[in-house]
Parts: structure tokens; C-alpha cells; sequence
């Protein structure tokens, strides 16, 4: 089941949309918890799922959270595959980089691993938007798009650090209130492998290249 | 920052919560996605955060999907984690028995790593819902609660399939449409280790017993 239908069929789409779209930008912004938290309430539409590149992007920049994989360090569990939540950031909504930044503590599980081995696996999925309910795709299905990114995570050098600050508080606001005996420091994936879900036929490879070249219109 | 406040503050709680899940009650349920769907439609309240078993069962059963750490074995990357997302179920909503179970196919690239090497790191979160959203907290804080689990990816026995497709169709009804070309099978995570991270001042660390003795009021 190779490629997607276009054309007409994205005629069909946006018909379908349209309405959601209505909903979506009348619907009120509800908590406090900072813009973007899975909300649908840009305009974005889903690129389309042939441009597997873009699609990356506009996971990365649309997710705010995703699991890290990394390799345990702890006791009991030493060398076994380890998963935990990670807040993150591309930068603000539509004007992702595409550098996953993040505000990590030494006193995180996975910083531990991390200091011990830097390989680190990072999924999104739109699963963490509406988009997927709202259309009726299953977390695991395809049309669900989840992308996953392999790499190392590094510390962020001094030069990146204004815009690893900016792209994080933007998304995360919270963040300015965390406790500094927590020894934050800003973070970003190192990205070396893409593999890119979003339609039958199996994993779709994106190499970094095509990753940061890809711009939205 | 030990334990949390009781007593009055589970009263204001209460008076926090009870408009919100009036709203939560009458606001409809959109998209044909299936139950459960990180909709925060039942009365379910999250337990007191104290009670960090009956937490990581609430987060469980309520979360329908998650993100599954395998250790790869894919090329180029072969014995780093990896990371990917798996819908899953451990029952209906507020009827789970806290086992969650995976409907997995060969063709998937954390199948062929589980193959090699079955220990596997589940993780999930409140932030799959809208509880995070609605209450201002950002993903990576521990008030928006999120659990580890650590243990083997394994094929579930004849004795428990009844409960195992059951458990995953109630949720996740798109599933019977799956193509067999697929040859999917039920699996589950055998769970050994676990930690909660619901509360400031650290993960806390919960044994499958007291995981699987919890009961809900």
C-alpha cells in the first residue's frame, strides 16, 4: 500500500477539515498550562503524509512531551531499555527548528542513564494532540502519525542556549518556576536516525538531512 | 517535600474538581476513536497521591496507549534503546486489572527487538489526557503524573486471550479491523519494577504486589 492519494482526495480533506478547523478556533483555551499542551488550536493542518520529512517536523513541533528511551543504569534494572516523560521543545508553534530541546535535572532517572551512556531514543505521536481523536485513528494505527527519533542527548553548548531557553519557556512556562537546587540545565537530541509512521506500508526512513531541510509553506 | 497535605486540603480539592467534571460530564464526546481515548469523560477522580499503587493503576487504566523502551537490533543502531508507541488496554475504564496488554505484529520494529531481547520499560501519562491541560500542569512536573514500568514483553498465554482481546477491542475497537496479513498476536508486559512519579520529591517506587492489590473505592 505505497503512497497516498492526492488531488481530489485532498479536496475531500479539506472538506472534512473545514468544520473541525471552525470548531477547534472557537472552542475556548482551557488551564494554565501554557500554549501548545496537545491543543489543536493553530490552523495547522497535517502536511502531506507523503512529505514524511515535513511530517516529522510537524510532529516535533507540535508535540510538547515525548518518552525518552535510554539505557538503565539503576539498580536491579542495569542495562535494560528504560522510558520516561520528557517536556520538549522545537520552539513556538509553526516556527519549530526542529532541534528537540529539554530542561533536564541530574536528579532525573534518566539523566543518570544518560551520563552513563548518551544514546537515547525520543517518540511523539499526535496521539498527545486531539488530532487523533477527533479523526478516529487508534494510537497505533498509521494515520495516527508518531515519529521516532534516534541519537545522543548533549548537553546544550553556550552559543545555543538563548535559543534552547526561548523554544522551552515559550511551550513550558512553568518551567521558569522550577526550583534551582534542581541544577536545570538545557539539553537537545543529537539526531542521527528518523523513522517516520504516518500511513501503511511500514516506517518511512527521514535522514537528518531531509529532516532540516524540510520547510513549511 | 515529603507526602501531601490530607484532610482540608481533599476538601478544596473536591471543591476544585467537582466543577470540572460537571463540565467533563456535558461536554460530548467527539471522534469515533473508541472509548477511552485520553477522554477524561468518566467520574474517575485521581487517587490520592499518596497512595502511589493505586496512582500507577488509575494511570494505567485510564492511559490507552503508551511508549514502549526496547533495546534495538535494528542496523545502525543495533543494542541502543529505542523507543516507539503501542496502544494498549488493561480493561475497561475504572475495570482494569492493571496488566497492560499490547496487540502486536512481527512486521513492527519493537517486535523484532523484543524477539532478541524481551525486557522492555513502559511508559504513561496523565498528560495523555486532558487532566494535565486542565489543571496547568506542564507535562514533565510530577503533578502531571506519570508512571514507569519495567519488566519482559511476552505473548500471552491460551488461558488469558479471552481477557487479553477483551481488554484491547473494548478500547480500542478499530482493532478487529487489523489485516491478518499482519498475523497479530496478544502480548503483555510481565511487570518486575515500577515507579511513580505523581508528587514532588522524587519517583517512588511501588512492588508489583502492592501494584496489583490496589483496589479501586
Amino acid at each position: 500500500m505505497a503512497g497516498c492519494a492526492r488531488g481530489s482526495a485532498r479536496a475531500v480533506l479539506a472538506f472534512l477539515l473545514a468544520p473541525a478547523l471552525v470548531a477547534l478556533l472557537v472552542a475556548p483555551a482551557r488551564g494554565r498550562g501554557g500554549r501548545g499542551h496537545g491543543d489543536w488550536g493553530a490552523a495547522e493542518l497535517l502536511p502531506p503524509r507523503e512529505n514524511a520529512a515535513l511530517v516529522a517536523r510537524f510532529v516535533t513541533n507540535v508535540c510538547d512531551w515525548g518518552a525518552l528511551a535510554t539505557i538503565s543504569t539503576q539498580e536491579g534494572v542495569r542495562g535494560r531499555p528504560f522510558a520516561d516523560v520528557l517536556s520538549l521543545s522545537d520552539g513556538p508553534p509553526a516556527k519549530g527548528s526542529g532541534v528537540p530541546y529539554f530542561y533536564l535535572s541530574p536528579m532525573q532517572q534518566s539523566v543518570g542513564n544518560l551520563k552513563e551512556n548518551p544514546y537515547a531514543t525520543l517518540t511523539m505521536s499526535l496521539a498527545e494532540t486531539s488530532f487523533c481523536r477527533k479523526y478516529g485513528f487508534d494510537p497505533q494505527s498509521p494515520l495516527c502519525a508518531h515519529i521516532i527519533l534516534s541519537g545522543t542527548v548533549i548537553k546544550v553548548s553556550e552559543a545555543e542556549m538563548d535559543v534552547a531557553r526561548n523554544s522551552l519557556f515559550i511551550r513550558h512556562p512553568e518551567m521558569k518556576t522550577w526550583p534551582s537546587s534542581h541544577n536545570w540545565f538545557f539539553a537537545k537530541l543529537n539526531i542521527t536516525n528518523i523513522w517516520v509512521l504516518d500511513y501503511f506500508g511500514g516506517p518511512k526512513i527521514v535522514t537528518p538531512e531531509e529532516y532540516y531541510n524540510a520547510t513549511f509553506q
